[in-house]
């Protein structure tokens, strides 16, 4: 049985359900291995979101359209699928959808405790639950991520060395006169190529100190120019895993300002892997990475980080309310910033692996105060 | 009032619903010109889709998280803002949204007959209103979105400009020894150079017999060759409003096998548009493009064309089964094709206006047989 498959069974045995109704994304590409296109956003030939239903036994179904259906092996579940697009006439996908889902609820005998994603749980099987008896199965499922298989922490370096790809190529390709949008496109065509497919790409692509010092944004038709900043923050989804990475480069000499921004958020970066090892308190490890950044005089706005999976941001966030403790095995976002509305922001980030002493950065990659 | 929320309020009054809760983004943008993006799926801070909450007495209001509020002054709707995301703390974003939604509900009223879109319902809502009584409203909303206001005809005038310069730029750097990934970077970077931002785009990039012949995909590291042919099915998002286009292309001097599939296909398109008028019932029409390729010998797999806007596939959907008839201000695509598993395939599309006397090609461009 898939690691991946026995840890869902897992979160839904301590979440107190019997079966497990799982419509999130990243949560389905978890259970079951089904990834779904997410470039282009839903698409028009579905019905309602594809749909694994999981019982404590082992029994696992897909509720998905014909244009989702796939026959990738890893994919192990049985499937119902509907029609969600026809040649031939108007399909009213709901109705399909829901009809699917009943049919599957019926031939698998799904009664009792129902655990399901809130977010996006499908009105379609709200005559068997009502919203007040749904269990969110969300904090279990997340406990349950949190840790990486073995075969996830191949996923996750993969897609960090998309990223470390993308961000070596800026330091090639970064140049005045050149727009934002430009650089962006370099970047993603090289990721691509290393991925073999279209990518989706989360994240940031900024210039100039107005731009930088708000933190993020996508990138514009804006013409970049000598000595002004730039925010790459590049996270791409590579066969459903996604890496993250963050630089922060100045074209030409850097200003005083700015390369006060650059070394905060670098000797953040570099305590934040001095210390973090298993047993810290993530909120312990927030307070002192932030810290670092306040000692030079400046804050950030955001967390110092996150977990990463099938979703870009997964549980936990290193933020400081947290309180549960790093564990090994997991994969960890650390990206301390500083930002300041005269010089601009920088923000650096690498990927960690927590091992059983402390942590490893996966595919680092050379930050640079300039070019 | 925008146009399109009084078609909205129409379409409300004739399902038959008192209140309209719309949670598919395509809607929502139409009713509330809130455009969501979509680029990279889903944002993990949110904790339900963006809702608008509409009453037949005009009434309307959008249930967004922090990361989804937006200032854009054409989004006029009252907001009920929730946190999606915090700097400090994990935040239980279901719950989030949960309580907004019926803070929302309990200050506006809403009560007795609800219509919304199943795909997505929120089950959050469903105390209010089982499955079995929710209305859908879908067809209605789709019937009011077919014909399009003066505003939206604009949107789509840009859209299919964006995907037209796409099309043009395939022939300046469509080269044997490319890959199908690297023709595509040069033609999305055209696009959003164009469009000054990032751009979803949908469709496919194929090459050689066998990805032409069957129909479609996204574009790989395949390395295209001297002789083979080439479909760029392009589908650009520019502010919320989806182009297409697709061309069929041979590199060099195409196979007897594939100009007749290309001119199976433009016989088909110039026949298309010289019989869509206003009347016309969609089924006669797509049995009309159909018989051209059959006469040729061929059959395509897949509609005639479709009806775009806020959803790059709205309907009507040019399908046989489809009887009502043809409107004037519609503004349809049009993308008769042949396929042979020995010669590959060909699909060529344009989008067209449908005006009070017959149709005019809405940026069209040129479709070669090779270059």
């Amino acid at each position: 049985m898939d690691e991946r498959f026995e840890k869902t069974i897992s979160a839904l045995k301590s979440s107190g359900g019997d079966w497990a109704i799982l419509t999130q994304p990243d949560s389905v590409a978890y259970a079951t291995g089904l990834v779904s296109s997410i470039e282009v956003g839903q698409s028009p030939f579905t019905g309602g979101p594809a749909t694994a239903i999981i019982g404590v036994d082992g029994t696992c179904a897909l509720v998905v359209s014909n244009v989702e259906n796939t026959a990738d092996p890893a994919v192990f579940a049985e499937r119902y699928v509907y029609d969600g697009f026809s040649a031939d006439r108007y399909v009213d996908q709901a109705s399909s959808y829901s009809a699917s889902l009943n049919k599957a609820f019926a031939a698998l005998s799904v009664k009792g405790r129902i655990a399901g994603e809130p977010q996006s749980f499908p009105i379609a099987a709200a005559p068997r639950i009502s919203a007040a008896e749904l269990i969110d199965i969300s904090p279990s499922l997340n406990r349950e991520r949190a840790v990486k298989t073995e075969a996830e922490k191949a996923m996750l370096r993969r897609s960090a060395e998309a990223a470390a790809l993308g961000q070596r190529t800026l330091y090639d390709i970064l140049k005045a006169e050149r727009t934002e949008l430009d650089i962006f496109s370099d970047i993603r065509r090289v990721v691509e190529r290393f991925a073999g497919e279209r990518v989706a790409i989360a994240g940031d692509c900024v210039s100039g100190v107005d731009r930088t010092a708000a933190v993020g944004g996508w990138p514009t038709n804006r013409t970049i120019s000598e000595g002004e900043p730039v925010i790459l923050d590049l996270a791409p989804r590579v066969k459903g895993y996604w890496g993250d990475s963050c630089s922060s480069v100045c074209i030409g000499a850097p200003s005083d300002g700015f390369k006060r921004l650059f070394d905060a958020s670098q000797e953040a970066l570099e305590h934040a892997i001095a210390i973090l090892r298993p047993g810290i308190s993530i909120g312990a490890l927030d307070r002192q990475i932030r810290s670092v950044v306040e000692k030079h005089g400046f804050v950030y706005p955001h967390h110092s980080g996150h977990s990463i999976g099938t979703s870009v941001h997964e549980w936990p966030r290193i933020v400081p309310e947290e309180t549960t403790p790093v564990e090994a095995g997991m994969f960890l976002m650390l990206e301390p910033s500083a930002y300041d509305p005269a010089h601009g922001g920088a923000r650096l980030e690498w990927m960690v692996e927590v091992t059983s002493t402390g942590c490893v950065p996966v595919a680092p990659f050379e930050h640079r105060v300039s070019i």
